[in-house]
């Protein structure tokens, strides 16, 4: 054995941004420990980043590398962010698949659309059910999240009791699942914590976080009170919110109908496994024509912005037959993430000139949020008493201010990004080492790394623009007619008036004229010559410098 | 004359977005009216909708194709949405600028920078001064506003006064400027407004805007009690706010060092034209290296987390010399523009990796709006009694908002949104027509429509990549060689693992090899066939569809 036997931590996602989480637990001595991975999870790609890419993937290098090692993976709720990567990387990893019923009715089918056997899901009753795991024993705690069977990890190692919270919250009436049982925690805790790793997202809200429970009476009365037709939107994974906003609906006198196939999906999804029970009755689209607007209420997709869900459609006019109005009603029962600012005021703007009344979470009395805020986490501090708090789930700022704040209440912390090894062993986390993580990106239906140059390519082509350039040589090595120039995303014409092609064509057929035969042979130096010519002439006209690509072609 | 004379309104930009203001006041028979501009605006571009655009302007030719009835312009104040494309249309229009002198000093670098006499702005006195422009007279009355010497203006018109507000906000100690003086402006009103046109931006905030003077103490405070360097970002036309931080720095016995040419170009323009007075004594940038950072202070551009300002170049390490560590402080005195987040966020992300304490406005403690809030803007309308409110400067669903509240306290009110012609001449807002608006982008030196397609080529590269093919024909019109292909954006292999551009080559020449002449020799049917090809190709080995420009030589 090359070294005393270890417990230690990696996180290859999640720890330096909401997404994309994937964090790997050890037992045993440097190198040989034995694995588990605890959720393999995406984000999404931005213009700004991104453009052009479907899904970003956590860089997972290392453990396929180490894939040998790794006895088992644990995905603690249905949550894209959580489980969007299992079906990408499972065969790579080929490890047994744990979590509660309802996310492996997700994960099933994300595994299914991708060929791979959906038989490798385990899945898994709550606490005190537990599972073996090489070194490892991990049970599912419940905990309230925005998505039904939300769990933490309780991780039995050698080194003592691992708490993996997930993405949690303190609610004590979530409306679907199961309240928050402090005193269930309490004993989870009673002989001993050796670490917390614990959920951030929330960490810079200060005042104590409200339970789902809370919003039931306010979405009743707006619905209530709202005259036209009544259209709401939210995460269609919060499938309590999806409930409240439906009896609120049906309490109101009016119809349901669900709009967006994500929404649809996880209702079903929701009441297939059994976590949803009495869901009013509802109709479908085609029934929705029928109905008085006043008596009719949407529960769509899109409370994102998101350009082809429902939300979005209605925004630009008729969807599936149902159009909006003046006087009628539109609730964002949700927030906008960062990033998604742009994308919803667009529609909340369409739909302002349409007269429709819009809601949004400004006033809180619509929208609670799904994690645990800073006053519910020390309190989590305080009732597990760990031995230690690790910090995950959260950008950089909210790591640290989450360590802060173990650290204020005497509870040694360390504030872990990806790719840092935190040995969890002693009294206090202590950095043993570091990995390559980064990003990977699924492009169509290819994985890119993100330093391959592809959405470098993107981004400059949608800066600068593109002239293409092509020339042809004769068997003596002379131009054989003018170049030929190519122009997309540029101004056809610029400061002469001219056409922008004409004259790079122009300029290019001079440039070979006069040059020497020593350039004219060399296809790098006359690749160089060209593409310098082609951009003063679009610097000069245009004062662009754009992409250019050369083509020399010789015949001889 | 065509018809009775009358008094319009017609903005062309900045009703309907925050940004590119630009509004037409008209006095005539119709279709004849004498016409005044006040503002002349940009917005910015962003990556997702308007990618390597330099400046968005109002689309402008309806006042260009009228610019014979245009008497003047008038400039409200110096911020970029108000001023920005002065000097890109004063060839066009050829108007004199009226503006008051610290906006005149900005207007007239810009002008001069492209070429435009600055002998064409002409700077006014604030109220009563007055200036006529054919039926109209016109003068400045002091606003507060995060900018210096904004100004409302006070229009007299054959159908009564008309008060444009600007932007502004009701403060009764500005820092810098005059303090809100609700007498003069009850004495203005006291002859009957016949339209009050009122800034719209933050008809969503509910409580009474806060004094800029509020910050003075909150400030003070945070840099005495801070340890080791401390940075504060702010926009660097907020000369009252630059203030605020500069003495707090001085009273705080810090060496204070201004870091941006935004920054130092506005501080210098306010010094010339006299309106900040008694700025504490700063330090250059060489300096400052020498002083040790607990007695430093730095105020910075950048609070919008663009890329090139001093905040974001600080966030990434050294700048000019200078760089942040361990328990430096960070503030931002400033609101993240929304769209702006995912910037921000980056850059509070890398200063906390640095150990850097960031403080943001979540605590209102370090900023306070330039604009007036909902109960400040009823207090307006109740003071200035006008006849009707015209709500400008806004999104649609804050003009719908702000029209709601002045109608909700009887005062007639319309929403006009960009091309709407609005007759003031009667008892209540009338449409009288709508003229043709929309974008104009200047990219590099040219402006070019917001729907010539320039733009759309440029997002579909982001989006798709782009892929080139060239195939050669001889005189007899048979294929020279294989086709020969470059990509632009896209992965180097794919499904097969063998080389995207070699599968892209081979199946064309195949393609080329197996079709009858008739596609051959047309040149259309043969771009389509290929484009065809490629695509195909494409979509099985990477499962996307690229941009193709396909280049077909012939030698015949």
């Amino acid at each position: 054995m090359s070294g005393q036997e270890r417990l230690i931590y990696l996180p290859l996602g999640g720890a330096g941004e909401v997404g994309m989480n994937a964090y790997v637990y050890g037992w045993g001595a440097p190198g040989k420990e034995r694995l588990i991975l605890v959720d393999l999870g995406v984000t999404f790609p931005d213009m700004d980043s991104t453009p052009g890419i479907d899904l970003i993937f956590p860089d997972m290098s290392w453990l396929v590398q180490n894939a040998h090692r790794l006895e088992a993976i644990f995905i603690t709720h249905g949550h894209e962010d959580h489980i969007g990567g299992l079906a990408h990387f499972w065969n790579e990893l080929r490890a047994p698949v744990y979590c509660r019923r309802f996310t492996g009715h997700l994960a099933a089918r994300k595994m299914e659309e991708r060929g791979i056997d959906p038989g490798q899901i385990d899945v898994m009753e709550p606490f005190p059910e537990a599972v073996e795991a090489g070194p490892f024993t991990v049970a599912f705690l419940p905990v309230s999240h925005s998505i039904p069977e939300s769990s933490a990890l309780v991780i039995d190692t050698p080194a003592g009791r691992l708490v993996h919270t997930g993405d949690f919250k303190l609610d004590g009436a979530p409306v679907v699942g199961e309240p928050f049982n402090a005193e269930l925690w309490h004993d989870i805790a009673s002989s001993g914590v050796q670490a917390l790793i614990c959920d951030s997202t929330n960490i810079h809200a200060e005042t104590p976080g409200r339970s789902e429970a809370t919003l039931g009476s306010n979405i009743r009365e707006l619905v209530a009170t709202s005259s036209g037709m009544f259209v709401a939107t939210t995460f269609a994974s919060n499938v309590a919110r999806v409930k409240t906003l439906a009896e609120a609906g049906r309490d109101a006198g009016r119809s349901v109908c669900l709009m967006g196939r994500a929404m649809l999906r996880m209702v079903q999804a929701a009441v297939e496994t059994g976590v949803l029970t009495d869901f009013p009755p509802v109709i479908s689209h085609e029934e929705a024509e029928d109905v008085p607007r006043e008596h009719l209420m949407l529960i769509v997709t899109g409370s994102q912005g998101e350009r082809r869900a429902a939300t979005a459609q209605l925004s630009r006019g008729k969807y599936l037959g149902l159009e909006l109005k003046a006087d009628d009603t539109f609730l964002f029962s949700s927030k906008t993430i960062p990033g998604n600012e742009r994308s919803v005021l667009r529609i909340v703007n369409a739909f302002s000139e349409m007269g429709v009344n819009v809601v949004d979470d400004s006033s809180s009395l619509y929208h609670v949020s799904g994690h645990a805020n800073r006053p519910d986490l020390e309190a989590v501090h305080q009732l597990m008493k760990p031995k230690m708090v690790i910090p995950m789930h959260g950008e950089h700022r909210m790591l640290r201010r989450h360590a802060e704040a173990a650290e204020a209440a005497g509870i040694p912390a360390a504030v872990a990004s990806n790719g840092t090894i935190i040995d969890l062993t002693g009294d206090r986390p202590a950095v043993a080492g570091h990995v390559e993580t980064g990003r990977v990106y699924l492009d169509g239906t290819q994985k890119v790394g993100a330093l391959d140059g592809v959405v470098r390519g993107r981004i400059r082509m949608a800066l600068n623009g593109h002239v293409m350039l092509n020339v042809i040589f004769d068997e003596e090595d002379e131009p054989l007619g003018e170049p030929w120039a190519e122009i997309m995303g540029l101004a056809e014409t610029g400061a002469s008036r001219s056409s922008l092609v004409e004259l790079i064509e122009a300029e290019t057929a001079q440039y070979l004229a006069r040059t020497d035969e020593k350039v004219l042979q060399d296809d790098d130096k006359l690749d160089a010559a060209l593409r310098r010519v082609v951009r003063q002439v679009a610097v000069e006209e245009i004062g662009k410098k754009p992409e250019v690509t050369i083509v020399v072609s010789r015949l001889a």
